[in-house]
């Protein structure tokens, strides 16, 4: 027996149109690629999109079809956002940051029809032009001419009817395209679906997760070419939060005074942008002027940052975790009615976790045996997730990685009896001991506390008893004395013997990948087969 | 093309696993029937779910089968609403407060096989049993012996394992039904499906609706068998709040010693809930200890209410409108970011219409030819409704309540700029004059000011040229002095010209319904072709 409630869909477009009926004057404010503030509001929002909508149609975008972008955090992105899925088209955001060749890789292998860019990328798209023949046009976002062979954003929309009933379909119907910048193999694309990416909305809205509100202005300094922002431009089209786009300016001066001109009270991006806006207003002798919530994430938030943030700063700050394929959010470290009584140095230790699962995700640690490890948060283990808006399959790619309907996050961390997540290494990088594991970064986190460290690596290396034994490599500081017993020493007291490196060797310098992570497949290949005294 | 997300569908027994799963030992507590606190949290909660799931199996009941409860707020019948919903059932509470006649009508119209009591309500259950055929079990929730007859829920349970894994199915299925109890015809049943409910749960606990969190201590006043305590039992499991039943003890005495001592932060109730709470406050001379916020919904919070509670007492008051066809949630009066810097007076006016749109329910007003009109504050329609949690028809009733699509609500409201809808009339009581439309509840309201009235009411009747004009119906104080002309006189600078009442009727008592509400059903019968002066 079924029950008998209205069949609406959860599609992206409603989420536009009841931003545009109960928000419709709630304003949308973008820095521009050329500078200037740009004002609207949801309403014109909305009559803009309807207009974008008509302009991809009669540019023969059909169900399906992807569609690039090239582009920074502005409203005419969010307008690409709602009109192309809003078609039941594929929004494809491709990361600018990537290697040109992987550009050329991810958009080929999306078969993008149309990219629309950002004058920033005119070169870019212009060396892209010859190794992408599946785009039959290319969309420069801008009011001015644009590059020769290229069309113009607003030429298009100029042309187009702001009429335009948005089409009802499957709420399975995919909506958007973000691949992901593994250190291995080519990118691998996840396809959202209109479902996922709504319910994905709601639980991020919650009181435990972020929390937004049409009290709040929301500015996301996360880009909308990293999984949707996170999520937070349709929250602000949920919830009626003024929403401000930082354009291409996200060094910390730019973005203090933009928070403080519009009145910023929620913002959210990786480490290094708060380190940076925190670096600019000691310098300035400045504080925040409005901005009361931060949520970091995309690495892990050094608790030095977080307590400047809330104890300098009066900032609240949320932790969260997720992934390329979790839409992208799984976790947010919100503290539990038991710890409200901590002091601030209590509870942000609760918080410097990676947080607790919002409803909708669900998780458990495995052994290598896949099987299911206990809460204590000491046991540490494979992470696995499930959950509507969590992938299931790579677009275009054969197979699956689910294991038992379960998505392999490539983590491993320990859940404490409250719930909450801690990272402690990358599966890949963990060392598998005489059936023990031992966590490669606490290793490298105690060497980089040394003195005489610059940086510092763990791999594990084989072994014929233990299977593999940690190996530590050291780069010096510049004229730093060091030597293996010392280093070794230096872990004394700080973990079980049987975690203690097996050996040290000194190199002039590690190999880091593009985005600046220790590159640990170069040092396997090179120091794999390494001979361990002893072994 | 479609996405490619993990697919799970929306399930309450999701609810439950989440919360016993994250949130396993947060507190369950609920005052008995027999008066003493009962303990547990939502990890042994979803373990006796499991034991009833166990125990309706082997009782026969399967999908789609309806179970009746006859109880209150307690662990109980959370277990039951779990259960019942989990194993594919439909958990169909029944409100106790009815007319005798009623339940035997709905449980019959309900085909329900299965009716789960507390000791409350044993007179009623044996009162009913010879008129239920068709229940094949009386459950009594209690743990000593049950009524003769009757089965003992205690041992239902301790028979039953509590091994069970939650089937899943469509997110389409029937998981609740409620009766409406209008003041015409025979109550109609609403049928909630798991989508509904979950998505109704979802934006409820939004930061812009009740913005329930794990830091939160959540007391529903606002009974289980009404429209599903509003949802309130389900955000808890989503988000972890501690979880506080009143049982039957609902003066505000009682209440008032279980916010204190279970340290509640959020409670919900009709209007009469808080002001007995607030008089039982004044003559203790205490206040609230631990309170925070308070829904307020079910009718119209009247201002001296919320400004009592917001000024002398320092909580926050959120205003809801719903209905039992709305799951029940359809608007909350959080206010937006241009209220902020409003003074007390000025947001509580904001905050004392009935709110604006949750996302996920949309809204519209329309004259008598079906046309929308405005959103500015002043002009008033019949309020139209959709949303995946809004009913497109009755339980076994034939036909829809549809008008293209959208549910007709049966109120009349007006909508401001900035989507807050006001309440001005019920659809059948508005008085429709020469096209116009004149509020009765307005002319009503203007007429108990009056000293000498101690009630009133305004209908309707046949006018030749106006169609029809409004006639008050006025009962006196007792030994009050009251002409026509005074009365009528009365409205001069209150009202335009065009609303002032025709004539005036008194009589010695007006007719109610049995929850108290003004009866026009009769008034209308006894003054429908009532002579108006000069027509």
């Amino acid at each position: 027996m079924f029950g008998l409630m209205q069949d609406h869909p959860l599609l992206i477009s409603s989420l536009m149109e009841h931003a545009a009926r109960h928000h419709g004057d709630t304003e949308l404010v973008s820095r521009t690629i050329e500078g200037p503030i740009h004002r609207t509001d949801f309403r014109a929002t909305h009559a803009r999109s309807k207009r974008l909508a008509n302009a991809l149609e009669r540019l023969g975008v059909g169900q399906g079809d992807r569609i690039a972008t090239l582009a920074w955090n502005t409203y005419r992105h969010l307008e690409i956002y709602i009109a192309v899925a809003g078609i039941g088209a594929v929004c494809h955001t491709v990361n600018p940051r990537l290697f040109r060749d992987q550009i050329v890789y991810i958009i080929n292998h999306a078969a993008d029809r149309f990219v629309f860019f950002d004058l920033t990328f005119a070169p870019l798209v212009e060396s892209l032009r010859g190794d992408c023949p599946g785009v039959k046009g290319w969309i420069a976002l801008t009011e001015g001419a644009a590059p020769a062979g290229c069309l113009c954003y607003e030429d298009l929309l100029a042309a187009a009817s702001e009429r335009f009933d948005w089409p009802q379909f499957d709420e399975r119907t995919a909506a958007a395209l973000c691949y992901t910048s593994g250190t291995t193999g080519n990118p691998k694309g996840v396809l959202y679906s209109h479902r996922s990416t709504v319910l994905h909305t709601y639980a991020g809205g919650l009181a435990d997760a972020l929390a937004i509100s049409a009290r709040d202005v929301a500015l996301p300094v996360v880009p909308m070419f990293h999984v949707n922002a996170w999520g937070i431009p349709y929250m602000c089209l949920m919830t009626g939060a003024k929403l401000v786009m930082p354009g291409a300016a996200l060094d910390g001066k730019s973005l203090c005074a933009l928070f403080d001109s519009e009145k910023v009270t929620f913002s959210a991006g990786v480490p290094t942008v708060w380190m940076g806006a925190l670096q600019y207003l000691r310098e300035s002798n400045r504080g925040f002027t409005s901005l009361k919530r931060v949520l970091i994430g995309g690495s892990a938030c050094p608790p030095a940052l977080m307590h400047a943030l809330e104890e300098e700063h009066g900032i609240e700050v949320l932790h969260g975790w997720g992934m390329t394929e979790m839409s992208p959010v799984g976790t947010v470290s919100q503290i539990k009615g038991r710890h409200a009584a901590l002091d601030g140095t209590d509870r942000r230790a609760v918080k410097c976790r990676q947080g607790r699962a919002i409803f909708g995700v669900d998780f458990k640690i495995v052994d290598g045996a896949g099987t299911e490890l206990p809460w204590d948060g000491t046991t540490f283990g494979d992470l696995l997730v499930k959950g509507p808006w969590i992938a299931s399959a790579y677009f275009n790619e054969p197979g699956s990685p689910l294991s038992h309907g379960w998505f392999p996050t490539g983590d491993v961390v320990t859940i404490d009896g409250d719930g909450y997540i801690k990272i402690t290494d990358r599966s890949k990088d963990v060392i598998k001991s005489g059936g023990e594991w031992i966590s490669s970064i606490d290793l490298e986190n105690i060497a980089v506390a040394h003195p005489a460290v610059a940086e510092a690596a763990v791999i594990g290396v084989k072994h014929p008893k233990w299977d593999e034994r940690p190996l530590l490599i050291v780069q010096k500081r510049p004229d730093a004395d060091l030597t293996r017993e010392d280093m070794l020493g230096f872990y004394a007291g700080k973990v079980a013997k049987w975690w203690v490196p097996d050996d040290v060797v000194f190199v002039d310098t590690l190999p880091h990948t593009a985005t600046g992570k220790l590159l640990k497949t170069a040092l396997r290949r090179e120091f794999g087969d390494y001979r361990l005294p002893g072994s």
